[in-house]
C-alpha cells in the first residue's frame, strides 16, 4: 500500500495523531499476550491471504492490536467504527499512518457520516465481516443482497448483534454463517463481566467525579455486563438495586445480596442509573417522572436506544453542558435530570472502553473464528455457530501462561474415574 | 398403608425420634413456599396414581417435603438415604409415623447397611427412580436388567450423578430417560451455589469452631459448588487460593479475585482444605507430606472420595477424636492433619444440609421432573433430557412471588424491538 | 485445694462431662498461642501468689485457658457465669475436677441462681474481679461497701460493662482502679468485629438453619460489633440495613454500602433481626406491630434487654418451641414473630460463642491486665484505665508470630525520618 | 480587591480557562452541602472579618468552595499549591477571575517555584494558616521566627503533617494551636478511607487504562489510607498484599482477609504497588531488583518519597515515557519498572484527587476549625488541639440530612439507661 493511497482511502480525524496513538497502541501491547501469540502465527501461515475482510469495531488500542494480527494473517482488511462516539482518532491515525490500514472512523461523527462509512465499508466487497452490532450485516442484508455471494460469514460479539441474528435467522434472512464469538466463555465470562464493569465505572468517574460510596445505583439488567456492573459498583462502596425481567436472573441477583424491583419501583431510589440490557426504553418517560433531582443515567449497553432521551427532551427547558460527556437537563419540573455520554457507551464514550487484558481474549476469539470460517468456507450451515470448545480453551491457557499461573492436570487415576460409572459410595 | 405394614417397611433409628422430627419439618416448611404450592396442587391433580417411585436422598427435613408431595400426588414412594452420614435420624422416624412413607435410613451406617437398602428400593420395583449420586440406577443396570421393563425414567440431581450418567450413556447402557435436575438454572445456579456455599461452611464451624477470618482456605474445584464455597469463604474473611483442571474457570477464579495454583503448591500454605471438585483423590499422600502441622482437609463433594484418606491413614500412628465429626491424625512425622466429617459432605454430615429455601426450588425441579417422566411415558429418548425452560422461569416466578419481589415485564415496545433486527445504530 | 473442697465448693450441672470438657478444652487450645506463653511465664513467675481473685464471664473453652493460665500464676480464683444461658456444662465440669478450680455455673440457671452465684463469688472476698458487664462490681458497690478496701482493682471487656463504669464514675462510686480491657486494639478489633461476626451468624444459622444469602437482615447498631455483624451478614449474601444513632457511624455504614434508617422504616422490611447497641428496647413494640409475619429477631449485645420481649409476649396468644432455641409467638393480630436464644447473646445460647482465635487476644489482655493492677497496686487512680500500649502491640506480635506472619520493620533511615520535621516537598 | 491588584497577585497557568474552571466548580459544588450551609452562615456572620489567611492545598474544584466560603466569611485569603503536580489550572484562573482570590499555583510547577510560592504565602503575613503536609508551617518556624507574634493557628488534614507538627512539638519549636483536622472522624473516616480508595484506583486506571482483575496489587501500609485503598482494591478484582510495619493493623489486615508479608516477600509477587505509608522509602533499591519485568509502582501518599525513585533512576538506561503519567524505567538488567505520577500523589497527579462528597466533610472541618482558632485567640494552648466533638457530629447531621437519611434518635427510657449503671442481669 503506497503512501498515495492510503491518502485516498481513508477518513480520520487528524493524521499527525499518529504518533500518540502508535503509543498507546503499544502500551496496550503489554496486556494482549494471546494476540500476540496468535499475531505471530499469523505472520508465519498467511491464513487470510486474498481475503477481502471489513471490521466493524470501537476503534481503540485494543482493535489495532486485531486489525494488525488480521492484516498480519494476510488479509485486504478495512477498519470502521461501531459507533459514533467510542473512535480513538490517535488510533486510527497510526492504523492508517503506521499500519496503512484504511480507516473510516471519526469520533463524534454524525448519524450520517456513520452510515456512510458502513456503505464504504461495502464497497469493499468483503468475504468476511467482523460486526460488532450486527449493523454491517443487517445493511447488506437489507441493501445489499447482490454481495452476498462474496460473503464466507460474520462474526459477532455483542448479546445485542446475536439477539439482532437471530431474529434475521427467524425471518430466513441469515444465509450465510455467523460465528457467535460473544458466546465464548473467555469471552463473556471476561470481556462482558470484568470488561464492562471496570470500564463502566471508569467512564461514570471520568465524566462526573462522584463518590461511588454511599451513592444508590440501578443497574438494569443481569446478564453478564450487569453482573459485573453490579458487582464493581458494590465494589466501590455503592447500594446497588437491579431490576430484570427474567425471573431467574431476578432471583440469582437477590441471592448475590442486591435489591430487585421493577424500574417504575427504583427509579425514585436511584442517584446513579446504569442500562446493559441490551433492550429499547428501559429508563423512560414515566420513569424520569419520578426521579429525584440531580439523578444521574448512563448506558453501557450496546446502542443509545436503553435510554429513553427523546422523551426526556421533550420535557426540558434546557440542555447544558455540565462536564464533558456530562448534561443536565433542567426539567419544567424544576428538577434537573444528568445524561452521561449522551446515552452511548458511557465506558467508550467517556473513558477507553475494556481494558486491553480482556480484549485480547475477545479479539483471540475474533482472529480465531475468522480463521474457523475461512478454513471451513463452504462446509457451515446458515446460522450461528458457536466457537468450538478447544479454541476456547485453548484461549484460557494460553493466557494463564502468559499470566505466569499453573492450573492442576488430571492424573491417570482421575481420568479413569471421570470415564467409569461404577464406582459409587 | 396400615399401622400393621408400616412397622414392617422401615429401618430407622428411632421411631419415638417422629415429634422432634415432624417440628423441624414443619420448620423447614416456612422457607419451601414453591414446592408447598407444587404439593397442593399434586394432591388434586394426583399424577402419580399407581405409580412405585424410589427416592435416594439425604433424608433431611426438605427431602421430607418433597416425599410428602410426591405421596400426596399418588405415589407409592419408599425413601433410601443416598449418604451414610447424612440422615436426620428424627425425620426418618416422622416420615415413617406421621406420613406413612417408609424409611431405609439411619444416620451413621456401615456400607454394607446402605447397600442392603439400595437392594430393598429396588425390591420396591420403581417405576420412578429420584437418584442422588447415581447408586441406585448404577445398581440397577449392573444386577437387575430384568426390572429395566418396569421403569419409565430417573432423575438426577448431583454433578457427581450426571457424570456417571455420561459415562453410562457412553458405554450403551443408559437404555432409558434420565432428567438432568442439576442442569436446571433454578437448581445449579442457586443450591449448588448458595446451598453449598453457606452450608459447608456451616459444617466446618459446627465441627471446629474455628475463625474463618484470616485463615488461608483451599478450595479445590471452581464449579458451582466451588464458587459457592469460595464466594463465602472470602465472605467470612479467609484468603482463598483455588484449584482447577479447566484453564476458563481457573482465569475466572483469578479474576475474581483468588489466587489459582496446583494442589502441590497450594498444600503447604492452607490451613483449611475444601473438596468439591466431583473427582477422586484430589487431595492424596503427596499433598499430606507438605501441608502444615494442625492443617484441616473435608469434602463438600458428594462422594467420600475426594480426599485419599486411605494414604493418610497408612501414615498415621494414632487416630482420635478431638471433637464431633473431627478426627486428628498424628503422623509418623510427628505433625498432625485433622479430618473433618471422615471426608464425607460435611455439610450433611457436622450440619443440615443445604437450607430449606434453595431445596424448595431443587425438589420443585425433582418433583415436576418426575410428573414430566411420566407425563410423556414413551415418548422421551433414552439418555439425558434438560428441565424445560417454562418449567424452570415457572420455579424462579414462584419464588420470588413468594418472597415477594417484582421483576419488570417487557412493554409490546420492548418485544417488538427483541424480535425485529432492523434497528440498528 | 482438696478433693473435699472442690466437692463443696462448686455449682455445676454434671461432673461427669468432665471428659468431654476436657477434649474441647484441649481443642481450643490449638488456636490460643498466646494465652500459652503468658501461662509458661506465669507458671515460672506466680504473680498471683496470695491473690484472690474472682473470674465472671461466660463459662467457655477459652474461659478455661483463662482461668487455667491465672491459677499457674498463683491466684486462688473462683469463676461464675456471667450469663445464665452461655455455660458450657462439659467445660466448667472439667475445670472443676481436671483442674480443681471452683466453678458456679449451670446452662439455662434462673435468674435467682444467677444472683445468688454473684453473691458467692463476693463471699470469695476477691482481690481481682474480671468482670463481664459489670454485675459483680456493681454488687460490691451497692451492697458490699465494706469489702472495697479488699480489692485491688477490677478488670472489664463489654462494652456495656465500659458504659457501666463510666455510669458509676460519673456518680462518684468507682474508687479503685478498673482496667478497661474493651479499649485495647487487640481486643475489641478482633472479638467485638471478628469474633461476634461469625458467631452470631453462627449462631443464628444453628438455631434456624435459614439461608442468609437474598435475606435482608436489619442488624441494630454500629459500633464494632455491628461492623462485624453486617459484615459477615453480607459476606453471606444478606442485604443489609443498619440503624444508628450515631451521626458518624450512620455515613460509615452509608460508605460501606448499607442502607441506614431508623428502626420504624427497616421494620416491615427486615427478615431477620440483629440487635448489638449496647442499649435497651432497641426493639419493641410499636417495631413488632409493623413486621412482616414470620420476622426473626435475637440479640448480640451484651444483656438481654435489647428486645423488649415483655411487650411482645403481652401481644401473644402462644408461644411455641419451633427448634432448639427457637420460639415463635403467634400474635393476636394472626402473624407470628420468631425470637431466638430468648433475646440473649445467640452466639453463646445456640452456638459456642467466639472462636478461640479471638478470644487467645482478648483473654491475653484479660491476663495482662490483672497482672498490671496486681504490679501496681497502690500506684493508680480510682476510674478507667487503658491498657498500655506496649502490652497491646506485643499482644499483637506474639499473635503473629504464632500465625507465621512477618511484618516490616522501620529502617534507620525510616526512623530519622518520622522523628525530623525538616523534610518536606 | 480592584482588578490591577488581581492582575499583579496571582501566579498561574492561564486565565483564560476560567471559564472551564468555573463550570467544573460548579458541579463540584452539586455534592458539598455541607459546605454551603457554612458558606452562608460566614457570610452573614463575618467570622474572619480582618484576617489574613494562607490556604496551602491541592488547587481543586474543592479547594475552590472552601477559599470560597473562606472569603465569604471575610477573610483576607491566599493560595498557593500544596504540591507541584495537583493544581488543576482551570480552577486557579476561575478563583483569580470569577473570585478575586489570589492563587499562585501551577501545575507541574518545579520545585523553585514551589518553594517560592511558599516564600510568597508567607510574605502575606497569615494570622492563619491552613496547611496540608506542614511545609508552610515548617518554612515559618525555620526561617521567620518574627511572623510568629502574627499568628492565630494553624490547621493540618493529612497524617503526614501531623506526624511532622508531632516532630515540632517535640522539639519545643510549636509555639502556637495547630487543628488536628485529619483526626476529626468526619475527616479521616471518609476523607482518607474512602476518598483516597476510589480516588488512587481512578487515577491508576487513567494513567494506565489496566484492569484490575486478577492482578496481585501490593497496598504499603494498612492506616485509614491503605484500608481504603485495599478494599476498593479488592472490590474491582485485585488480589490484594498487604505491608506494615504495625503489628496491631498487621492481623486486622489480615483477619480482613489480605495476606501480609515484608515488602522484601511483596515485591517480585506484585503486578502493581501502591504506597500509603506516609513514610520515606518504603519501596527502595533492593525491592525493585526483585520485581517483575512490567510491574508498576505508584503513591497515594502525602509525600513523593515514599518511592526511592532515585535508587530507580540510577539502574536504568532509559526513561520513556509510555502514557501520560506513565514512565517506563527499562534497567540494566532487562527488565522494565513502570512509574506512575512520577511518585506523586497519583489521585492527584493522573485523576482530579478525591471527589467533592468526602472533600464536603473535611473542607468543612478545615472551615470550622479556622473559625474555632479566631473564636478562641489567646485561650489555647500551644500545641495539636483536636476537633471538638460536637463540630464533628454536626458535620456527619448536616450530611446525612443532605443526604436524605434518617437516623434513630435515643428515648428518654434509653437515655436514662445508658446513664444508670444499677440494672443489670
Amino acid at each position: 500500500m503506497t503512501a498515495t493511497s492510503v491518502q485516498l482511502q481513508h477518513e480520520i480525524k487528524d493524521i499527525s495523531l499518529a504518533p500518540l496513538g502508535r503509543k498507546r497502541i503499544e502500551w496496550a501491547g503489554r496486556e494482549m499476550p494471546v494476540l500476540r501469540q496468535i499475531r505471530d502465527r499469523f505472520a508465519q501461515e498467511r491464513p487470510f491471504e486474498g481475503i477481502r475482510l471489513v471490521a466493524c469495531c470501537h476503534v481503540t488500542t485494543e482493535t489495532a492490536h486485531l486489525a494488525i494480527a488480521l492484516k498480519a494473517g494476510g488479509a485486504d482488511a478495512l477498519l470502521i467504527a461501531s459507533n459514533p462516539l467510542s473512535t480513538q482518532d490517535d488510533v486510527a491515525a497510526s492504523l492508517v499512518a503506521d499500519h496503512g490500514i484504511p480507516v473510516f472512523a471519526i469520533k463524534g461523527e454524525d448519524n450520517e457520516t456513520y452510515h456512510r462509512h458502513v456503505e464504504i465499508a461495502l464497497d469493499h466487497k468483503p468475504n468476511i465481516i467482523i460486526d460488532d452490532g450486527s449493523d454491517v450485516v443487517a445493511t447488506l442484508i437489507a441493501n445489499r443482497q447482490n454481495q452476498l455471494a462474496d460473503l464466507i460469514g460474520t462474526t459477532e460479539e455483542t448479546t445485542t448483534g446475536i439477539v439482532r441474528l437471530k431474529a434475521m435467522f427467524k425471518d430466513g434472512v441469515l444465509t450465510f454463517p455467523a460465528m457467535n464469538v460473544n458466546d465464548a466463555d473467555t469471552k463473556h465470562f471476561f470481556d462482558n463481566r470484568y470488561g464492562t464493569g471496570q470500564s463502566t465505572l471508569d467512564g461514570i468517574i471520568r465524566a462526573t467525579n462522584i463518590l461511588l460510596a454511599g451513592k444508590t445505583v440501578v443497574v438494569a439488567g443481569y446478564g453478564w455486563c450487569g453482573k459485573g456492573t453490579a458487582l464493581r459498583a458494590r465494589g466501590m462502596g455503592a447500594n446497588v438495586i437491579v431490576t430484570e425481567i427474567d425471573p431467574i436472573r431476578a432471583i440469582e441477583a437477590v441471592m448475590d445480596g442486591f435489591r430487585v424491583m421493577p424500574m417504575a419501583e427504583a427509579a425514585p431510589q436511584g442517584d446513579l442509573f446504569i442500562t446493559v440490557t441490551g433492550n429499547k426504553h428501559v429508563i423512560r418517560s414515566e420513569h424520569f417522572d419520578v426521579m429525584k433531582d440531580g439523578a444521574m443515567v448512563c448506558n453501557s449497553g450496546h446502542f443509545d436506544i436503553e435510554i429513553d432521551l427523546k422523551s426526556l427532551g421533550a420535557k426540558a427547558t434546557e440542555i447544558r453542558d455540565a462536564r464533558n460527556f456530562t448534561q443536565e437537563y433542567r426539567l419544567q419540573s424544576g428538577k434537573s435530570i444528568v445524561v452521561l455520554g449522551e446515552g452511548r457507551l458511557i465506558n467508550l464514550a467517556a473513558a477507553e472502553g475494556h481494558p486491553s487484558a480482556v480484549m485480547d481474549m475477545s479479539f483471540a476469539n475474533q482472529a480465531l473464528a475468522c480463521e474457523y470460517l475461512v478454513k471451513n468456507q463452504g462446509k457451515l450451515e446458515p446460522g450461528l455457530h458457536s466457537i468450538p470448545t478447544e479454541v476456547d480453551k485453548e484461549i484460557a491457557r494460553l493466557k494463564l501462561t502468559a499470566m505466569g499461573i499453573a492450573v492442576d492436570t488430571l492424573t491417570n487415576e482421575q481420568v479413569e474415574y471421570i470415564n467409569s460409572w461404577k464406582s459409587g459410595t
